[in-house]
């Protein structure tokens, strides 16, 4: 009863199949809808008790989902995996079996009907069966519900069966909120418009041949209980056969069920004129499926679904008509980028494109930041922030004699991030006091000091004239010279930032060894011999009377004064100040801080990296939780350990954050005057360390505003850098109007913040994984964290249970964070793996491991360098260093080939072009030598407008209106 | 010129197809050799310059390897995921091309002649092109090896091309030491007999259709520098093509060198009579494959070997001749469980067959014991066994008064283990000092000392009578009650032991920072304010002059005694012994020990979770380095954290052994005499407390040694449950009579010294994961640690530099290790996890989640009413309450059905000898609804004869001389 499929498949690879003809010929007919996303459900028929009833026992949305059956639950999600003979078999069945196209069904039993008629008609069913059959397809469906104690709702409004006839009755129990609520959950995984098709597989005792149909309603119905959703069915798969083969039919039923789900067959099915498209449409299949030896994998596996699956539409273009030509030139890309190769010649061009880009964003900037992961967001770099501000501030107040102190850092850093985080081209970047600044206050308050000029001015003056040069870089759009900041730069950069953070964080760890010294030769048993006393300073003079002042002693030998001041009552502190002397095994000791700020700083960093993982965790009940325990897992580290601070109640060093709103240094004044103090050459000659100051600043933003417009996150809104040099200048001259710090791109802050803002799509399909999306790109994060770092000064009551060792965790955290997701530590770790165990990174696959390794070990040393030069007094030219790291790359191009540098770095601009013209000339010959995936083509839209990978060409211009725009990055078409 | 394959796949089910009965036919033709395994080398023709040659591109062992062209790089191995279109063009490939079986070849020009005569004389090939084909195919061969830099050794050694026809000197080369070291690294990987086979595709310009030749040699024999590795070759498959069809050609390729390497099709190509019979085996191949949908897959994904394929000869046997039978016979298993359903009827009968069983393995016992891992075994239990001596030893002298002490609880430890590991039944135990005997110590003495009975005589009755009702229980086979501790009980009581374990060890560290107070009040500015003097008791007799009394008093009022004592020198101790008082704001506090003793005792713990994960870690270059660090991850965590607290020199608490070799109580003796002390009716009376001694022996002993005999551990060995029964009495009555505390088996360290020697397969094919075979039982480790315990006391030296609070974290990692891999836990855990997040378990396959749930709360509960018993003075007859843990879970059979019961637990002997009657009644049809799996194999023969998984069913039965022991495991065949 059975037949043998003849395989149609062609072995001629250029000439078109007959298979292929036919699809392409109604797969282009009229492309103006397109189809309803499938649901497939396959039932089996089963004897429970007497009754025979419909069990479901899979389901598809995109992946199959299997009913344990011991189990009662749904199992995961999974890839079908199917056998060859299952899919013949089906092709046989759809040859032979009745095949009814835009039947006018209503309800289920009139469609029976239907098909028993025509089987009959068509001789392949003898009329007394039509009783027994009808009575088995009529019988009642049982669904895998959530809770398998109660049955579905559906099922308990039916009597016995799915045979009510009372469609209205049907629409009733429908539209019933607790049903719909009932199945609430899994409904929100199928999209809206959705339609079902129904699998029927089952085995009777009064067949001997298989009954097979094949039905597609004219239009979507609901069919009563039959499907476990409220879904409308539009296909329906019946095959009952002769017993003993149930496990067959099975397999057939889950082949149909996956054909169903499959974007190119549901295609077909939707519009097959015949039952011969419907075998070209398996046919097409075939082709295209993946075939495991049996030898090599065991089918019993189950396989999770991939990470990313070939999308529908490049399958479907095959049978597009104009295929050939347009399968070129896709890849061709976009045509807006001839003309962004020359930089525009008009004054301050590039500021006027980067206003123009930003301005259309600027609504969603705001609403775009209301979520909750913007809170954690804020609290995270808040906190990073004041710590900063903490560190700088103190250390600018050593360096200047406190004319710039906590409080003016404090306030600076709130008044220059609120600003540019409003106006600027990227309100990504955080800025913050940098090193190099610090060092360069340093030395200028100390050349003012010896020259008996007047600090404050000189610093205005300077100000005045770094802002000026800043204005003159961004009307000569000299910001392009970020073209030639490759990944190398990038990431020699910003990896020599992380160390300087992690160094930075152990450093003072380790200081607070030093600051809170422990007594390791202290013996529990002599706690006796322990003691700290405070020592008059004169012990000659034990006769002599002294009323208040503090010379008189108080020892074993003359106990005579009583007026004189009690030294033994004196605090260390005021012991010191009066004059007298620490004498006792236990002076220079200061017991469990050390200890105990260890363990918080350490137990901050472990914690807060072990909650990030939580994310892939099985735990808790929903993605959401999990994410929000990822996302504020700093917040809840801090929290623990400021918690288990205050619990020992040990007098850790805590956050200091000043109280009052006047200046550190009493003597001066909120605004510095430009006039009066420093003779009238200074004022022109701040020109020549203004410059110094602007290329330290220039080199230092840009850079770090690279970083942050990587194309791995994906940046929607576009960057700005001439807009952003442009305030930067602004804030300078402000900041030095009032007296305040200068402020520069904070490259590691700057991270943390893109890190902790990063979005994910919700996945829809069961099983189908979710997809980093981009950034929330906008500006409330940014102004938040600056507004509160400026109302900090009345937070101090809470900030001051804040122990600065759990700071110092968290400023490891995000040093060690920024170095994650760098490809060049990824290079560094290839080191120390045998090359069998190596991840399967893609330059791998193209670039030879001696050459990978080389280009990293010039990386290391350069970085190496760059550590040593920023140790010594060249700190401050360190940003400048970027240049020399620039200068280094170009000469990389005569060591490493193009090939190699396109996959471990990016093209120099005329390396670039001249590539272009190559390939323009070898034409499409060579195409197959180049790096061709995706990241390529993103890499040609890199530095201006990143598109998202997956994302329309078409609707890439209405999101990205920067197309235009003249600092295009470099590309290959 | 290709052509269309007509598909012969039947859909028929149980009639077999024509391919299937040709195959069967040739497959069982001659089953007495097994043929050789195939490694497949691909080589595609490229032009390098000017120059044609074959380049490798691809191998297999038995998953493929591909050559990364740009990374000039082998890929991982993968699954091969082919088209099934470029299975059916091989198909038509091997219908149309050359097929030469058994050709005479000894050197590739002439195989390649022969090729191209046949072809000639077939009318396939015009003799114009034998010159240009057969210059084509005698290219040279460049092979992928290490260093890609230099060609083969082999490549070397020809001119040009392998044309050489001196076979003589193709022997040399091959046979020069440096050219096999050269490829020893990869030699290693292929089995020794193994054969080559090898893929020569590519395309050239002078044909207009393929030509295709598909070669098996008579005899396997070197062909030059054809194949990577010298192993001669077999098979020669040849596809050359027209031009632009490259790819296609790589796939036909690939998918006949897949093939090669599968099981059943690598059978059939050595045996095959003809084209038919190699076109019958790709039918089965393709009848077999696994296929993925199109839309659900991504082919570009390399698919990693799976954990396990599916075994070759199961998929053979589907071809064997009396296969009807077979199939239902091998999963009937062994036939000799039917016999152990009865206990033996004869005396000592267990303890006769426990010494037949072990006798035979005892030389191996010893040599086993040989190994680089034993090292860290030793050294790992041995610190476990000394910590618990020291703990025992320090509770027991406090418990006796002294009359057994550290000294006493090292000397029984180091003797009472030995002798055990010795002599017992399983060796892998290891005895120790528990809780619940501690506690009838305890109770022991102060009885005695309440009555005036001399308690060594008294212990020593009881020690003699317990030793006897032992021996009673040996002779009557009474540890046939194992049979009733179940996966419920054992987990159960195994839970709670590691809870004591990890409770102990916490509340040993938070004991330190009682004993360490840390002064939360410090204030460092007032250090001059903290001291702690030792004031005279007395300090009214202050003008009393007192010689050298310590009744003299030092204070600031009077200081006249010169010849006092100097109180304020003296230490705390000291002043406290002299009646002296403390008096000041440090006295009650130590500074640093406490928060130093948590950072050892965590630090240790966390070192040794996170080296144990080294083993899955990518870095290091050989997997044995990975493993040592595994293995050896808690004696690098000691010594780490020891040399953290040398460098810190602070005065942690340290491990302190006894030094002198005395009983800890001056009063007593080495021997415990029997008479003279007690009146005689004691002797007799004794009985009753040793009888619940005995109880309590015997159920921890046992339940121990059911955990350690699990058949998850795979051992091999088998137990001895008499024999270990039968020592542990024996010890008893020497340790009362040398006066040292008896033993018992603990359970924690024996699961630890389990894991410390878990071996794992080495694998063999690239990809090929290990496997875990098993444990390295044998007596050498366990004796290694007793004999180190008992020199212990002369390594007091170096083990007085381990600080207790690294043990400490030592404990809690064995605690928590013993966890894991308990399924309770993983149930517990699924409390937690959302549905759709919970692994796979089987068991959640086949039980409904809420029967699970309610199954873990039983057991939870159990374990909370454990904990609270064990708390309280119950805690005496705690290994007692495993009988009650056996009493609920016969209670269980109430609740649970078997079903159930045999997927989350095992059966019970009655019920398991009733389902079994059961299924004999119902025959065949109702074996769906058992489990069915391999474990349930393995559970037939749990208790005494763990199989090892995959091991020959018919040599079970030598490695295993027990299969007749009658302690058989509840069987279900």
């Amino acid at each position: 009863t059975q037949h043998k499929p003849t395989n149609t498949i062609v072995t001629q690879h250029n000439t078109i199949s007959p298979a292929a003809e036919r699809l392409r010929y109604i797969l282009s007919e009229d492309d103006d809808l397109p189809t309803p996303t499938l649901f497939t459900e396959m039932d089996t028929l089963q004897r429970e008790g007497d009754e025979l009833e419909w069990k479901e026992s899979a389901r598809w949305v995109k992946f199959e989902e299997k009913v344990e059956e011991g189990g009662e639950r749904w199992s995961k999600p999974h890839v079908s995996t199917l056998s060859l003979h299952s899919l013949f078999e089906l092709r046989t069945c759809l040859q032979t079996g009745t095949v009814l196209l835009d039947l006018d069904g209503y309800s289920l039993p009139q469609i029976v009907d239907d098909i028993i008629e025509r089987q009959i008609e068509e001789g392949m069913l003898s009329p007394d069966l039509r009783g027994k059959i009808t009575f088995v397809l009529l019988r009642k469906h049982r669904h895998q519900t959530k809770k398998p104690i109660h049955r579905s709702l559906a099922d308990i409004g039916k009597s016995s069966s799915s045979t009510s006839e009372c469609p209205y009755q049907e629409l009733l129990r429908l539209m019933s909120p607790v049903f719909l609520q009932l199945k609430n959950k899994f409904m929100k995984k199928i999209p809206r418009n959705a339609e079902a098709s129904n699998v029927l597989v089952g085995e009777v005792d009064f067949l001997n041949k298989p009954f097979v149909a094949f039905v597609r309603l004219a239009q979507a119905t609901t069919l009563g209980g039959l499907t476990e959703v409220p879904v409308p069915t539009r296909f329906l798969f019946i095959l009952l056969g002769p017993q003993g083969k149930a496990k067959s039919y099975n397999e057939i039923g889950r082949a149909i069920a996956t054909l169903m789900v499959d974007d190119l067959f549901s295609d077909v099915a939707y519009k097959a004129r015949d039952r011969e498209d419907l075998i070209a449409g398996i046919d097409e299949f075939l082709d295209e499926v993946i075939v495991l030896p049996p030898g090599e994998w065991d089918p019993k596996i189950r396989i999770e679904p991939p990470k990313k699956v070939p999308s529908a539409d490049k399958r479907k273009s095959v049978f597009s008509l104009n295929e050939l030509g347009q399968v070129n030139g896709a890849a061709g890309g976009g045509g807006g980028l001839a003309e962004d190769e020359e930089m525009p010649v008009h004054f301050c061009g590039g500021l006027y494109l980067d206003i123009k880009r930003k301005l259309p964003w600027l609504p969603s900037d705001f609403y775009e930041g209301f979520h909750i992961q913007s809170i954690s967001a804020v609290l995270f770099i808040y906190l990073g922030c004041i710590t900063n501000a903490i560190t700088f501030g103190g250390l600018l107040g050593d360096a200047t004699d406190n004319y710039q102190g906590v409080m003016e850092s404090f306030l600076g850093t709130a008044l220059a991030g609120s600003v540019f985080c409003l106006f600027s081209g990227q309100p990504l970047i955080i800025l913050s006091s940098t090193g190099p600044i610090l060092i360069f206050e340093k030395l200028l308050f100390e050349f003012s000091k010896n020259n008996n000029i007047d600090y404050m001015e000189l610093r205005l003056w300077i100000g005045i004239h770094s802002c000026l040069q800043c204005f003159i870089l961004v009307a000569t759009d000299a910001s392009y010279i970020i073209k030639y900041m490759t990944r190398f730069t990038e990431e020699g950069f910003s990896s020599l930032i992380s160390f300087i953070f992690i160094s930075d964080a152990i450093k003072k760890m380790v200081g607070s060894f030093k600051y809170y010294p422990i007594n390791t030769d202290f013996k529990p048993d002599y706690v006796t011999t322990y003691k700290c006393e405070c020592l008059a300073p004169d012990p000659t003079s034990s006769s002599g009377v002294g009323g208040s002042k503090p010379q008189s002693s108080l020892g074993l030998t003359g106990s005579l004064n009583v007026t004189a001041l009690d030294w033994s009552q004196l605090s260390k502190k005021e012991c010191l100040k009066y004059g007298g002397s620490l004498v006792g095994k236990s002076c220079k000791y200061v017991p469990d801080l050390a200890l105990m700020s260890f363990i918080l700083f350490f137990g901050t960093y472990t914690m807060t990296v072990s909650l990030k993982k939580f994310k892939f965790s099985r735990y808790f009940p929903t993605k959401v939780i999990r994410k929000l325990i990822s996302d504020f897992s700093i917040f809840m580290s801090i929290m623990t350990f400021v918690g288990l601070d205050m619990l020992m109640g040990l007098k850790t060093p805590k956050l200091i954050v000043p109280t009052e709103f006047k200046p550190t240094r009493p003597d001066r004044g909120w605004l510095v005057m430009p006039f009066g103090k420093n003779p009238w050459w200074i004022y022109l000659a701040s020109f020549v360390p203004a410059l110094l100051v602007t290329i330290l600043i220039f080199m230092d933003q840009q850079i770090s505003a690279v970083i942050v417009n990587r194309k791995e996150n994906k940046l929607k809104k576009g960057c700005g850098y001439h807009l952003d040099l442009f305030w930067v200048g602004v804030l300078m001259a402000a900041c030095s109007f009032i007296g305040l710090p200068w402020y520069v791109a904070a490259t590691v802050i700057s991270i943390a913040h893109i890190d902790s803002l990063k979005m994910e799509s919700e996945s829809s399909a069961p099983g189908e994984q979710p997809q980093f999306l981009g950034v929330r790109e906008q500006r409330v994060t940014g102004i938040l964290v600056f507004v509160l770092t400026g109302v900090s000064i009345f937070l101090a009551p809470i900030l001051k249970f804040i122990p600065m060792p759990v700071l110092y965790g968290v400023f490891l955290y995000m040093g060690v964070a920024s170095l994650s997701g760098i490809q060049f530590w990824d290079r560094i770790k290839l080191y120390m793996m045998p090359s069998k165990h190596q991840p399967d990174f893609s330059f791998l696959r193209h670039v030879p491991l001696r050459r990978v390794h080389l280009f990293t070990l010039v990386q290391i040393i350069c970085l190496a360098v760059l550590w040593i030069l920023k140790s010594t007094f060249l700190a401050i030219i360190f940003p400048v260093m970027i240049l020399g790291l620039m200068v280094v790359r170009k000469m990389l191009d005569m060591v490493f080939s193009q090939h190699d540098l396109a996959w471990l770095d990016d093209l120099l601009p005329e390396k670039e072009k001249k590539k272009k013209d190559d390939d323009k000339k070898k034409g499409k010959d060579k195409k197959k030598s180049r790096p061709d995936n995706k990241e390529e083509e993103v890499r040609q839209l890199k530095l201006c407008c990143p598109l998202q990978e997956g994302q329309n060409i078409t609707s890439g211009s209405v999101l990205c209106p920067q197309t235009a725009h003249p600092i295009q990055g470099p590309g290959l078409s």
